[in-house]
């Protein structure tokens, strides 16, 4: 019955970087891997065959913004997510607890990169009791009840491979006190998450995914390491597939990183660890260091529909947008194999941008997305090798 | 030398129907055809593979756009608009005079559309004289001088295979006395397309298409029988490869019909024609017994961006942002083979569309393509069979 499994492959001997592989019902994803956003079950602008010759082995959506638009029974009703968009590989849902706060409380990206908090958003989020979390809907103003029970029912009904417990994405901003509050809750939460997963029985019936899931839990405490010491002793004595990084992590890169380095150090069990939300290029050579095995994040999509082509230059992206580019017959890429740079020239990528052809977005994320994918196969051949120090300067040096 | 040829199949027995090849170096068009839209070197958002995955057999590209954006010497430095655009398939360019002058005075479509010319547009053109087209870029504002010479010249910078003589394109509300007086300038104009297109080593080293290309006339005369006489009459005694309806065809369908019909049989030559701008599917049905062999028109990927896929049920189309959609599992068209059909339901192609998801606009162009090609496909065994009237109840009733 059990179709999931976690297999280590290789442990570096001089970090935690290990390298393994996730079995799920619908196939394989090795580690370290990337998980590529289909928020509102679709990658932006691509097309899942694409994404599949662009080498993506899992895609993520969102419990929030499905429950909302289409709803969950539309996709149950179509035998789940993997069949409403078409994706025959494996998937993830988060629980909708991170969205839910936030968009409430203004995104754990939004304090790294010191962006202000829309103040908009913030009023989507009502009232947090020990029940769940009341919200507005931001599509029909509709208030929304989100549990632990409703939402693992709502990820049984979507059906993804991977779900996540019903947790309190705390902000930065909170103090010490809240935020151990906040992570009691969860953890009550997360027991109440297990309970109704456990329960498959009456969900088998009207799930798409016939009760074939496997559970994360989340590890909380903000950016207290005694407090994160509390949440992984937690995590750690339940069940869980697999466990994620989740809450605050801090208001600068430098915090996150230090947060992600203690927490993973501490899980020391045989679980695969999935860092929630966080995964620019840049700093995945660190955190695979750490012992995170995938990671996800909206930037590769969305930085190729700003025209930013992500690049082994020492910037790490290129803006085809820049006028440099308009007679540049060269590939994006020397070094790339995706669809783009095997046919295209930087002056047809340009040229597109400069028209507004929504061609240039798809050819774009193409390039990321592959770019991406090439990205975590060349640092899971340098973990397999011992060399990850090695082929960090190998690839930006190219 | 010479890598074209038209050969006619069959000619219907009961209408000017007939199938045929048109033999380019980029390969056969099997006739009649539809000719798809990429006016500024890409269909809009579809890439090339899907394009031919779905059938497409010939695209269109705009030279007065692309003489302002990316230019024609960057295209041609990339060997041509084929490797530009990485379509390897036959092509045609127009020359620039419909473009220009359906921006100058409203297009051919407003007009039989009965929409109001666009005033803003209607100051890109400055001035005709013998010489050419004096009009304003409207992406900077510069101006620009378009000439037989130059059309032609761009033309084989661009690198199409089938390309068009410079003409003036006159709207309906012009007089017939304008309207004479325009096409005897736009029939010296096609004696010095012809001659600079004869000159072929001229062109040869600077041209992508190393001068592999054929020549379409264009037949004007508007709305006035006697007049597309006299064009009929100029346009055959050339030595053109294929022959263009061009210019007014007034100002409603039944007109315009009435004007191909009587242009379309007056030709008698064994030449491809070409009905410039003009295939909405409903159309095409009564087009292609005046003897029309390819059309193209922007209208089946405009459409598809605007939500609505083409059907065969009696209204030609559906709307898939109608709210009966929501819960609709069926694909779009029970017929249908294309990849969307085959892969997705209705529903889920609204919840794309109500969530302005890039990929809707992508999945219903494959459709809509492949839609447009299905249906010429129909039609061309149809007329093989002379069974075309029989094959349009057929068409709609299923």
């Amino acid at each position: 019955m059990n179709e999931f499994s976690w297999k280590q492959n290789h442990q570096s001997s001089t970090s935690l970087a290990r390298t393994g592989i996730i079995l799920t019902p619908h196939g394989k994803i090795e580690t370290p891997a990337f998980v590529f956003c289909g928020t509102k079950a679709a990658i932006k602008s691509l097309n899942v065959n694409e994404a599949k010759k662009s080498g993506t082995q899992i895609i993520l959506s969102n419990t929030y913004h499905l429950m909302l638009q289409p709803g969950a029974e539309i996709i149950a009703k179509h035998g789940g997510l993997h069949n409403f968009m078409n994706w025959d590989g494996p998937m993830l849902t988060d629980s909708g607890g991170f969205q839910l706060f936030s968009l409430g409380h203004g995104s754990v990206a939004d304090e790294i990169k010191g962006r202000n908090k829309n103040s908009k958003r913030k009023k989507s989020l009502l009232k947090i009791t020990e029940e769940g979390a009341l919200f507005k809907s931001y599509i029909d103003g509709s208030d929304h009840l989100l549990t632990p029970e409703r939402s693992i029912t709502i990820q049984r009904q979507i059906g993804a491979d991977l779900i996540l417990v019903f947790d309190e994405c705390t902000p930065f901003h909170v103090n010490k006190e809240y935020t151990a509050h906040a992570m009691e809750r969860s953890h009550r939460w997360s027991e109440r998450s297990i309970e109704i997963f456990n329960k498959k029985s009456e969900f088998d019936s009207q799930s798409g995914s016939s009760g074939r899931q496997a559970l994360y839990g989340i590890i909380q405490g903000g950016i207290y390491q005694d407090l994160r010491d509390i949440s992984i002793q937690f995590n750690i004595e339940n069940d869980f597939f697999g466990l994620a990084i989740g809450g605050s992590l801090g208001s600068s890169k430098e915090q996150m990183h230090e947060m992600v380095k203690y927490t993973a150090s501490k899980i020391k069990t045989k679980q695969p660890v999935h860092l929630l939300g966080i995964g620019d290029p840049i700093d995945i050579w660190n955190l695979v260091k750490y012992g995170i095995d995938t990671f996800d994040c909206v930037s590769p999509t969305r930085l190729a529909r700003h025209g930013s082509a992500l690049s082994r230059n020492q910037n790490g992206k290129i803006n085809i947008k820049n006028a440099s580019y308009k007679n540049d017959l060269l590939r994006l890429e020397e070094t790339c194999n995706c669809l783009t740079c095997n046919n295209y020239s930087k002056a047809y990528l340009h040229h597109l941008f400069k028209t507004n052809e929504l061609l240039g977005f798809q050819l774009l994320t193409i390039h990321n997305v592959y770019f991406m994918n090439s990205l975590m196969i060349f640092i899971r051949n340098a973990i397999n090798n011992d060399m990850l120090e090695e082929a960090e300067k190998k690839w930006y040096l190219i």
